[in-house]
């Protein structure tokens, strides 16, 4: 039986909870004890009103404490805990390891997925990217990861970060070409919904293609007549500056393989 | 029975040339007459022999002709067509449906997706874009678009010219984004894998989400820390100033809303 605490009760922390408690064990228990929020009500809808503490001296002892909040407090609440020599991870793309305080055994449980709360993730294809100090500690991350996901990765700091800014690229970055298409669509009285199979497609030929495999358009083509008619057509400055880039670097990608 | 000929060889033709034989006709009928290529051998796979072509002059009478080459001939085939009056199409997204030939009826038939030849397309899903001259032209495109596929849009040259430029950032420039992802995991010894159920992800939400409501990452929560440091990390200069654009257009579309 493994017993986990979870400080925080944002998107994350919410899947984190729900993904828990859903899991069914094969082999290896799994137990939720305590989770820690600033007020009780933002967890009521995800887990019992016992378990949830507002403070952080009614922790109990568990084997492992989720620190599941924004980047920029996850040092602040690792110190903050009143507790030593016990196990504590966080879950952040972009904070290393060693951000946690030294008094406790650090790692990081790192689920590569973006999470909104208005929608379910099936977490089990949720790639979770582990690191630890020690082998042992190493092992029972895997063993509350391998309950949760079918994808588990051994991934360094350093890693870490490249994943996290590759993630900004084709999650966040993507996202906002998705504005971009909305937007003209807007423009010319075009609904949006006329893109969304294109969309789909499009991410699901990465599961068969290389990028370099799935590339086509213009860019690709050299098609310099239909590049600049394009660029006459855009009327944003920022449409057109993302046009002109982002057609350089496809080009620029094409020359250097 | 609306008699169909085909002129291309290219993926547009190939996919429709199989959503043609494998529609089933609700109604109305349908019949693929003859397909057009210079060399024979590239259509074999695809249909029977004796309906292939290689001479303008071998055509027989069809309803509709759709012309599914690349935008820059589009214009000389029109032309060279020998025959007047009938229904002459084009597939193109950016080319106006004026570009063809007055001696024909003019019209467009723009299938709005990602073709490739190594994958299959459920045509039934794909968006499908009509012009024409007339409303008896129009009627007769919508009932062959109606066979093909369960979405169709009226759209002008001038809308189709804002959708081409759409299509191009939410797939030419997204699996751009993908491939940088792909890079930066390569160069960090990371298997592209790990990014795959992100990339799925990102394209799902937006099919319940709209941009705005789907968009997260550091650029959106203005967070400078996290902005800097992926700066700092990123090494290729095209990376660097796509960031660099990206985030401050989304930083500007916030502001703006």
């Amino acid at each position: 039986m493994i017993s986990i605490s979870i400080i925080g009760s944002g998107n994350i922390a919410h899947h984190l909870i729900t993904a828990i408690q859903q899991s069914v064990a094969y082999g290896v228990d799994i137990e939720l004890v305590q989770v820690y929020s600033r007020n009780k009500s933002s967890l009521l809808n995800s887990i019992s009103s016992d378990k949830i503490i507002t403070d952080f001296n009614d922790f109990n002892y568990a084997d492992l404490y989720i620190i599941a909040v924004s980047d920029g407090i996850i040092a602040e609440i690792a110190t903050a805990l009143p507790f030593e020599n016990r196990f504590v991870v966080h879950t952040s793309g972009s904070v290393p390891m060693n951000a946690l305080a030294d008094k406790n055994r650090k790692g990081v449980f790192y689920p590569l997925q973006t999470f909104s709360k208005t929608k379910a993730i099936d977490f089990s294809n949720v790639p979770i990217c582990l690191e630890s100090e020690t082998e042992d500690d190493y092992n029972l991350l895997h063993q509350v990861a391998s309950l949760l996901s079918q994808s588990i990765y051994s991934v360094s700091s350093e890693q870490r970060k490249g994943i996290h800014v590759s993630a900004v690229f084709v999650s966040n970055f993507v996202n906002h070409l998705y504005q971009i298409g909305h937007d003209i669509c807007k423009q010319h009285n075009l609904p949006f919904a006329i893109l969304k199979p294109l969309i789909q497609e499009t991410a699901q030929k990465i599961l068969y293609l290389t990028p370099k495999e799935a590339q086509t358009g213009p860019a690709k083509r050299h098609d310099t007549t239909t590049i600049n008619t394009h660029l006459q057509f855009l009327t944003e400055t920022n449409h057109k500056d993302i046009y002109t880039l982002l057609t350089k670097s496809i080009i620029d990608h094409e020359q250097k393989l």
